[in-house]
C-alpha cells in the first residue's frame, strides 16, 4: 500500500512504480477498435485551454464534422464529455421528465440499459422485447404506441450485445404521428453503417467514439433535432444530471461559449482527427468497406462451420458479429489463446448470451481484409478445423 | 455545411478538412495545466481493450497510486470517466437520496455547483455562505448543523473561482458527531496542497485530472471511505445517474470486473503516468514546490502593486490565485495580450468576480519558478509598471 505519509517514506515511493508495459493488440472486439496513428499523434499534442480561441475554433470544426457523420444539418451535434453510455444517458436525461411515458424496445443488453436509464430519470418506462439477435417490426412498435402512447421511444440501431441490425426506415414517422420523440442508439453503427439522422427524421441520435469512428473511448457524440431541442427548452423539471444537462452544455458549444465544465481537450483533439479520417475516406466508402469485410468474415465463418447468432444476414450489423460457440468448445479458452498467441482481442457474450457466443467487432480502423483473414486463420488453427 | 450525401459529393470532402494547427501555450489558468511529455507519450500508446488483463492490471496500479495521492487506505479510489464536475456529481449522486437534508457551504462558484447538484439529485439542500474569497469557520458549520441536521455536508477545499483555501481540520468530526457525511471538493488541491483524506477522516473526496495532477482533463478521481460506502450500499433509492452509479462502477474496478461502461483507455494511460510522476517527486516535495512558487508569485504581485483578492495569505490556495484588476485596466485586454504576445493563458473571473479579477493557476507541471518569473515580467510590461 502506497499510503506512507512522512517525507522519508515518500522518497522511497519511486522505485515501486515502474512504467506499465503493454502488448500490441489487434482489437477485434466490441470496442475499443484500433486507432489510426494520426489520431494517436493528434491526441498527444501539448494542451491548450478549453476556452482558448484555437480550441473554440476546433470545437466549431468538430461540430461540422459530427453533422457530416450523423448526416444531419442539426445545429446541436456535439461530443458529450464521457463515453457512449454517457451519451445514452444524456439522450434520456434531456428528453424524459418525471412521469413521462417512455417506450424502450429491448432486444439486447443496451436496450435494457436504455430502459433502466429511463427509470432513473423518472420516466414511466414500458418495454417491448424481442429475443436477443432478432429485430423489431415497425408495426409492433406502432401497435404498442396505440395501446400506450409514449413521449419518448428508444431503440438500438446495432445491438452490441447481439450483433442485430435494426431497420430504421419508417420508424420516426410512426413515433411522431403518435406524439413521441425517437431516440436511436448508433453507438456501434455511426460511420460504419448508414444512420441517416435527417433522412430518417431521427430526433436524438448518439454514439461512442471507440467503435466505427476509431477514436479512443471517452467521448459520446450526440445530436438533437428541432423537435427534441424544442422539448428540451420546454422542460418544466430540471435535467436530473447536471453534468449531462444540454441546456447548459449547448451554451458552451454554441456562440455564447458559457463555461460549464472543462472539456476533455486531448480527447477532442483525437476526435477531430478521427473525424477528418472519416471525411477523407468518405462515409459511403467507409460503409462499403465495413460491409465488404463483414461479408468476407461471414463467408469465412461458414467455411469453418461456424454460425452467426443472427441468422438472417439482412439483420446482421456489419460492425459486430456474434458467433455461436460450437458444442464442446470452451469459449474463454479460445479467446485466451487468440489474445496470448496472436494478440487478437475478441469478446465473450453479454447477459443471456454469456458463454454462448463470441463477439467480433470489425469497426473503423479494425475493419480490414487482413484482420479478417488473420482472425479466420487463427480460429481455424485453434479450433482444429 | 458538410452534409452532402452522394458518393460524388463525399469524395470532395477531404480538401475541406485541413489539419487544425494549434499554438504552443504556457497554461497558467485554472486548468488544464501543462502536461509532462511523458504523460502525452503514455496517452498516445496504441490501445488495448478495457477488459484486457494488462489493462486490468493498470487499473489496480492506478488505484494504488490514487490512494497514495488521496493519502488514504480506502478500498474505493478510482477515476470517474468524466471531468472533475462528473466526479463532483458522482459524489453527490451516490450519497444523496431524494428528500435527504444536505448542507452545502457556498463561498464561490463551485460550492454553488455542489448545491445545484444536490437539488438535481433530490436532496433538500440548505446552504450557508461566505463572501467570495473568504472561508468558513468550523463553528458556524456546527451551529448550522445543530439548527438543521444534514445527512451530507459539502465543502470546497480550494475554490477555483476565488482562490480561497478552506481549512479542513476538525470538520469531519463535527459533521460525523451530527450524523452527516463530509464531502470535500479537492479539484484544485489534490497533489498540490495536502488533502489528507484519512488523517482528516473525510468521507468522500474528489478531484479533476487537469489541475495539480497535470494530466489532460477527462477523468475525475474520487475516493469513498467506509462510512460513505456503507451509506451507498444501504440506499433504498437507486442513484439517479446510471453512468455515475458507484454500486456498479465499483464492480468494474473491484475483483468482479463486471462490465459497466467502456473505460476511457487512453485517458487512463495518461493518468497512470501522471500519478507516477507525482509519486516520483513525492507528495511532500510537490506540496512544497506549489507553495514556494505561489509565494514567489504573491511577492512579485506586491512588487507590481497588484493585490490578491484573498487578503489573508493563510487562506490563499497556492494552486490558484485571484488577482484584483487595478482601476482603469481592462482585464480582457491584458489576458488577450498575454495570450497573443507571450502564449500565456490566464483566466478571467467567474460569477460575481467576472471582470474584477484574473485567475492564475500554478498547478502541477505549470508550477515552476520560470513560469512565475515570466508571467510577472510580462504583466510588468503590459501594465507599464
Amino acid at each position: 500500500m502506497l499510503t506512507h505519509r512522512s517525507a522519508d517514506q515518500l522518497s522511497r515511493i519511486a522505485p515501486d512504480v515502474p512504467a506499465h508495459s503493454m502488448s500490441p493488440r489487434i482489437l477485434l472486439g466490441p470496442g475499443p477498435s484500433l486507432v489510426h496513428p494520426r489520431v494517436l499523434a493528434a491526441m498527444s499534442a501539448p494542451l491548450i485551454g478549453h476556452l482558448d480561441p484555437e480550441f473554440l475554433s476546433l470545437m466549431d470544426r468538430t461540430q461540422e464534422l459530427l453533422r457530416y457523420v450523423f448526416e444531419t444539418e442539426n445545429r446541436l451535434a456535439i461530443p458529450i464529455s464521457g463515453t457512449g453510455s454517457a451519451a445514452m444517458e444524456a439522450a434520456i436525461a434531456n428528453t424524459v421528465e418525471p412521469g413521462d411515458p417512455v417506450l424502450v424496445c429491448v432486444n439486447g443488453a443496451f436496450g435494457g440499459r436504455l430502459a433502466e436509464m429511463g427509470r432513473r430519470h423518472g420516466g414511466d418506462v414500458a418495454t417491448i422485447s424481442r429475443p436477443w439477435g432478432q429485430v423489431f417490426d415497425p408495426d409492433e412498435i406502432a401497435a404498442e404506441l396505440d395501446r400506450r402512447p409514449a413521449k419518448v421511444v428508444g431503440i438500438v440501431h446495432a445491438e452490441t450485445s447481439t450483433g442485430a441490425l435494426q431497420p430504421l426506415d419508417g420508424l420516426a414517422g410512426l413515433v411522431h404521428d403518435r406524439g413521441g420523440l425517437l431516440i436511436v442508439d448508433a453507438v456501434t453503427s455511426l460511420s460504419g453503417i448508414p444512420v441517416g439522422v435527417d433522412a430518417r427524421d431521427i430526433d436524438v441520435c448518439y454514439a461512442g467514439t471507440q467503435k466505427c469512428l476509431s477514436c479512443p473511448p471517452g467521448l459520446g457524440p450526440i445530436t438533437l433535432g428541432a423537435r427534441a431541442v424544442e422539448r428540451l427548452h420546454a422542460r418544466t423539471a430540471p435535467v436530473r444530471s447536471w453534468y449531462l444537462d444540454l441546456t447548459m452544455v449547448e451554451r458552451y458549444w454554441g456562440p455564447e461559449r458559457t463555461y460549464h465544465h472543462t472539456a476533455p481537450v486531448s480527447m477532442n483533439f483525437a476526435l477531430f482527427e478521427a473525424l477528418r479520417l472519416v471525411a477523407e475516406e468518405g462515409l459511403e466508402a467507409r460503409w462499403a468497406r465495413h460491409r465488404a469485410n463483414a461479408e468476407l468474415f461471414w463467408a469465412g465463418l461458414e467455411e469453418l462451420g461456424l454460425e452467426p447468432h443472427v441468422t438472417d444476414p439482412a439483420h446482421r450489423a456489419p460492425s459486430l458479429t456474434t458467433v455461436r460457440v460450437p458444442d464442446g468448445v470452451d469459449e474463454a479458452t479460445v479467446r485466451g489463446r487468440l489474445l496470448q498467441e496472436y494478440g487478437i482481442e475478441i469478446a465473450g457474450g453479454l447477459g443471456e448470451l454469456k458463454g454462448r457466443v463470441w463477439r467480433v467487432g470489425l469497426m473503423g480502423h479494425s475493419s480490414s481484409e487482413a484482420h479478417v483473414v488473420l482472425l479466420l486463420a487463427a480460429l481455424r488453427r485453434i479450433l482444429g478445423r
